[in-house]
């Protein structure tokens, strides 16, 4: 039986960085590392999302715990902040801390969630309508449009953010989207009572 | 007596780094480190460029030789490939390698040298007109627009591609110029005669 939940939670559970890009584009990529792991002790579909900068992977600038799910006819990727996020930083790394994430740590990022349509062989995801994802950059607030592209072979990303009066582009890259291979595959990590879970 | 060009050479003789705002801004800018240092067997004003993702400084992206030159009322540097430079790289941390690059070695770029002018304690250097400095990515031929300020704290620079037909942007930052700390001076390392050539 068909079922898209499972497969994109697979697809997650993963290891990316952008290296070949970056190489191949200087100085105009960053080389950055993703990384998303299973966290069994939560809600079917969460994950923890690390993304740093390679140099300095201890910190990353961004850690999330996502969680994918059903939503009407499609799927949805919500979006969690962690409270005191520093708490954990390299958890994604570190199996010991990572088990310690409680569903208590979590605050909802209302207006960022990402649905997520199958195409191709992957799946594509766009941050819900609405101009509701908040994002502050140099004291100006920004909502943040963001696309997401995933599939066997990787993931490309693109965020721009946008002035929430104009909706002129305040801040991303003309360069074009950060563009990333699979480097490890964390789907084993997923627990077997998740299938059960997403099946539809 | 004013000697612009000997102040340009010091204030280019040095180390930069924009840690800091890749850091603030993740992650719209790599960590990228430039250096310059003279070349006393070279002509007066040349130095040796190296520009490098902070992550991996031992193969720079770019190396160059510039020579900053009086010309006409202004300050001209002027902008030399180096042959075969995967000989030099390194060179700028490492002096006995750096004293082998000859006069032999460089390869003018044409069209691709800075015009520079003081303004307000520094300097300001655009690439000469012309649309003439060609620069290859992914197969498409562009032109670069590159505008520099260099100034005590540091320097500041953007570098754009242009299709040669339409003068479209092709590549380049919307998310503003690089901004660069300085992390080394290396003026004291010019050779004295050079002064005396820089007298007006």
């Amino acid at each position: 039986m068909d079922n898209a939940l499972s497969r994109l939670v697979r697809l997650l559970s993963a290891g990316f960085s952008n290296q070949q890009q970056a190489f191949d584009n200087p100085p105009l990529y960053a080389h950055i590392l993703v990384k998303l792991r299973p966290l069994p002790q939560l809600a079917p579909g969460s994950l923890l999302l690390e993304q740093s900068y390679a140099i300095n992977p201890a910190a990353p600038y961004r850690i999330r715990v996502l969680r994918a799910d059903r939503q009407e006819n499609g799927l949805i990727i919500h979006n969690q902040a962690i409270q005191e996020d520093e708490r954990f930083w390299g958890a994604v790394e570190n199996d010991a801390l990572r088990s310690r994430i409680s569903a208590a740590d979590l605050r909802p990022l209302e207006g960022c969630a990402y649905r997520v349509r199958e195409e191709g062989g992957g799946f594509v995801g766009e941050v819900e309508p609405g101009c509701r994802c908040l994002v502050e950059r140099k004291g100006t607030t920004t909502y943040l449009v963001s696309r997401l592209e995933l599939d066997a072979e990787g993931m490309r990303t693109i965020d721009t953010g946008h002035d929430p009066q104009t909706h002129e582009q305040v801040w991303g890259s003309l360069a074009g989207p950060f563009n990333f291979s699979r480097t490890h595959d964390f789907s084993s990590e997923i627990p077997p009572d998740w299938e059960t879970a997403f099946r539809p």
